[in-house]
């Protein structure tokens, strides 16, 4: 058995050129899947135009990574007992049940499900890790190759154990985690319930009191959930793996910079932490030319422009009465609409629209005729939108999606549909809203335009951060003490005990005397 | 009486180029004073060098802006009902005592001591606001003005208040407040008692479970104290000048930016807000040669090289005794000594020492042959040390000075002195040790690299902000929804008193239906 495969199919250009190891960096890079993937190797791609050396470390399973393609980075892959149809199986599951059935189920049908996705992913996660940290052939490699920083997403299994292990100062890349659970608590980033919404909740900076109960409420509620997970899950693992008690918390906690994968164009302000670096949007350029028959397609629309649609990479099927209804819809407005879509033709398909299995998104979006752009709401998709200034039709599914919607919704620059209860006529609304009020249109610009009036490129600040790690060997300057204080020093708990304390003491010691000097006067009185 | 005099002596030029009003925008400033004046006059500079129109609204008994001298900016001055001297008097009772007496003082004269300094500082507040608000010409000629934003220091009375009544953007140059109070209250930045030290304690963030407990007191001392100012003083007048019920921080939270005069090379790091940018040293660059007769001084100190010597610019003189040990000391060591100081020359003054009474500092602490900086810890001056990498003996005096020079001795690139105690032979060891100890040298030059190794220079970082809220007509952007909730809703204490009446009912609840079940099945028994 291959364990260790190496194959640094495209660093042959670099080492050619003889830049690596003398002026650029080594980097190792533990990546997340699907949509995280492809905003990760715009990183990588730019860190390998500035001649650092990038090493991407995947897993013979990863449902997203195709490794045998030539890139100008290397990889380096190891063996999972477990096959790609596993992961997508999970991921398929997930998918589909939040799609069409996690609106009508109960509470408790809810939560089994939650337990039961969890237990699935555990294993998988499990698996990975233990596939890594048990392949001493693997981890002498990585040791031999001398890197000088890792850059994972905190989607990775244990790829900050892996960091801690080599001995690598840590560079995360992240949308945001299950309750801003890791950021809140691995990172130490303040977030007041009263003003910063739970990514769970589609609420706004701007909460009533009865929103303000609900978001403590939630934060409390994945705080708990999610400890309960470290403990008996991700704690004995990481312990296991380093030979000692070790904390979840502890070891991503050490992570040197957290890129952050969004910015205040989009985001509600909120207090972070030095170590934050916004960097949403990095993946977006401007567009290039179509391709000759797409763009003959476009100009066809004329004054009316195009429809940009896709529901992202994740999602390749509908059911045949969604897609009908979808399909139904598209054929009602005048532009002509370019969809992204792998499943079953729908029937009801109008003249109008082409299905394309795969649309160059970035250009169509930067395309001038682009009058709106309907989409699932993720996160990169999104950015491309606020780029080029295209106002949104969001139909979101699941993971980061619905809050996604709701933010643009909230800045004016989109409208939400249901994806289960919208009719075609919900969708035709929509759409003519979006491109007819030109309020959309002029929220989208000035979204847009914060975008772009930043005083670097998200990319660039990205590449930066990770430069200065590698130049400085971390970024310890930037990272806040209170990693070593307990929680209750952190809340000042101790301090408040004891100065209660003391007042309290201050309090019986003054009754007490008082009483006593009142007895003795009283008693004085008497024998008087 | 001349109640508005527009100097703009110096925008001719940039009138000729036809720059303003085209290309440039137009800045108002309302600055700080001494040193705060220093550092704001270069970002004014380069406002102007980038075709910005600025005009500097200055009061006539200005102790340190020197409104009749030709500059690149504009100034507007207006009258005020005291004198230069009156403004330089409060400062030199404040100096003098804070140097000479203050250590031996009771805690009830310090006391007294507040309060005294305080009603003078009011007196002289109170009448520049009303100055500037009751001079309906002045006024009138500032609305004519049209300007696109306000930079002012909060140093500068009642410039936020300025800011509202044009109603114009405002960005703030800030060091630090008095207990932080405005960042923390005015601005909603947190900061943790627990890992972030009150400016006025000389601890740094690690801190033992004393230092927490002194920590969580003199935050709550200095919001008590400062609440009460601004309950008494500064809310009436704001109230008064606005002509509604007004709170003094109610308008100062309305700033865009803060551009914070620090940065994470001298700074602990802590949680800030996205409108918080970091701009210290903004004020340095490369050094210039120096004049003749001064290099030829520096080079005759040989391989020893030289230490350059200054307390600031608001320390004239010293007394004797003072002046003979410092001298005395500098004597002795093999280094030759540039001191800045304008007192009478000391006896003991030794044939290596020569004193000016202007010193280029940025030059010097630039100059190869400079050994280290002997500085009273003023922010300015330490930022040309980190920017040098020049290692510091730190004598503080006043202000932000003993928490700024315990700083840079807790990260290895100072000793600290005490003015009023220190012997010659403490200084000669303190000199001896900053220069022949290598690790202090390579403290500060770790330093410097971090202060060098930013996306973007501190100047150019100051004026990007300060160019996009002129722009965009302010960055509400970034400023977070916590300026609309009140001090119990931030903290979610509503939101906790609601839960805990919902747990309250439910145990009451329950109990009283046990006992009532419990009372009737007892009855029931006993009929039975």
């Amino acid at each position: 058995m291959v364990s260790v495969r190496l194959l640094l199919l495209s660093a042959a250009p670099l080492l050619l050129c003889g830049c690596l190891g003398t002026q650029g960096g080594n980097v190792l890079v533990l990546p997340g899947e699907h949509s995280h993937w492809l905003n990760m190797r715009v990183i990588l791609e730019e860190l390998a135009e500035r001649n650092h050396s990038v090493t991407v470390l995947v897993f013979t399973a990863s449902p997203s990574i195709d490794y045998s393609k030539p890139e100008r980075f290397g990889f380096k892959v190891y063996d999972v007992p477990f096959e790609k149809q596993d992961w997508l199986a999970v991921n398929d599951d997930f998918i589909k049940w939040w799609m069409y059935e996690s609106q009508n189920a109960s509470m408790l049908e809810v939560g089994l499900w939650i337990r039961d996705l969890m237990q699935k992913m555990n294993v998988l996660t499990l698996n990975t890790c233990k596939s890594m940290f048990n392949n001493e052939e693997l981890l002498e490699s990585l040791r031999q190759s001398k890197f000088d920083a890792l850059l994972s997403d905190p989607m990775s299994p244990c790829s900050d154990l892996m960091a801690d292990a080599l001995g690598l100062p840590l560079i995360f890349s992240l949308r945001f985690s299950f309750g801003m659970v890791l950021e809140r608590q691995c990172a130490q980033m303040p977030a007041p319930s009263s003003y910063v919404p739970s990514p769970e909740l589609a609420y706004t900076d701007q909460m009533t009191f009865f929103e303000r109960v609900h978001n403590f409420v939630m934060y409390t509620f994945l705080d708990v959930l999610t400890n309960v997970h470290f403990l008996t899950t991700m704690d004995p693992l990481y312990s296991e793996i380093k030979g000692r008690p070790t904390r979840f918390c502890e070891i991503m906690g050490k992570a040197d910079i957290w890129l952050i994968r969004t910015y205040w164009d989009f985001e509600y302000p909120r207090p972070f932490l030095p170590n934050f670096k916004f960097v949403g949007g990095l993946h977006c350029k401007p567009a290039k030319p179509l391709s000759e028959a797409m763009e003959e397609f476009v100009q066809s629309s004329g004054d009316d422009g195009v429809v940009v649609f896709s529901l992202g990479s994740m999602v390749k099927n509908l059911t045949k009465e969604r897609g009908n209804t979808i399909a139904t819809a598209l054929g009602q407005i005048p532009q002509k609409v370019l969809w992204r879509y792998s499943g079953e033709k729908p029937e009801t398909l109008a003249p109008n629209t082409r299905v394309y299995k795969w649309i160059p998104q970035n250009d169509l979006l930067g395309h001038p005729k682009t009058k709106a752009f309907i989409t699932h709401g993720g996160t990169n998709g999104l950015y491309e939108a606020i780029y080029h200034g295209v106002p949104m039709v969001g139909i979101p599914l699941f993971a980061d999606q619905p809050v996604n919607i709701m933010h643009m919704k909230t800045k004016g620059a989109a409208v939400m549909m249901d994806f289960n209860k919208m009719t075609s006529k919900d969708l035709v609304d929509g759409l003519n809203s979006v491109i007819n009020d030109p309020s959309y249109k002029e929220n989208m610009m000035r979204l847009s335009s914060l975008h772009h009036d930043q005083p670097m490129k998200p990319l660039d600040t990205a590449v930066f951060w990770i430069e200065f790690v590698m130049r400085n060997k971390g970024a310890k300057h930037l990272r806040v003490e209170s990693h070593n204080l307990s929680w209750y020093q952190y809340h000042c708990l101790d301090v408040a005990a004891a100065l209660l304390s003391v007042v309290a003491l201050i309090i019986i010691v003054s009754v007490k005397t008082c009483t006593f000097c009142f007895r003795k006067t009283k008693a004085r009185q008497k024998t008087e």
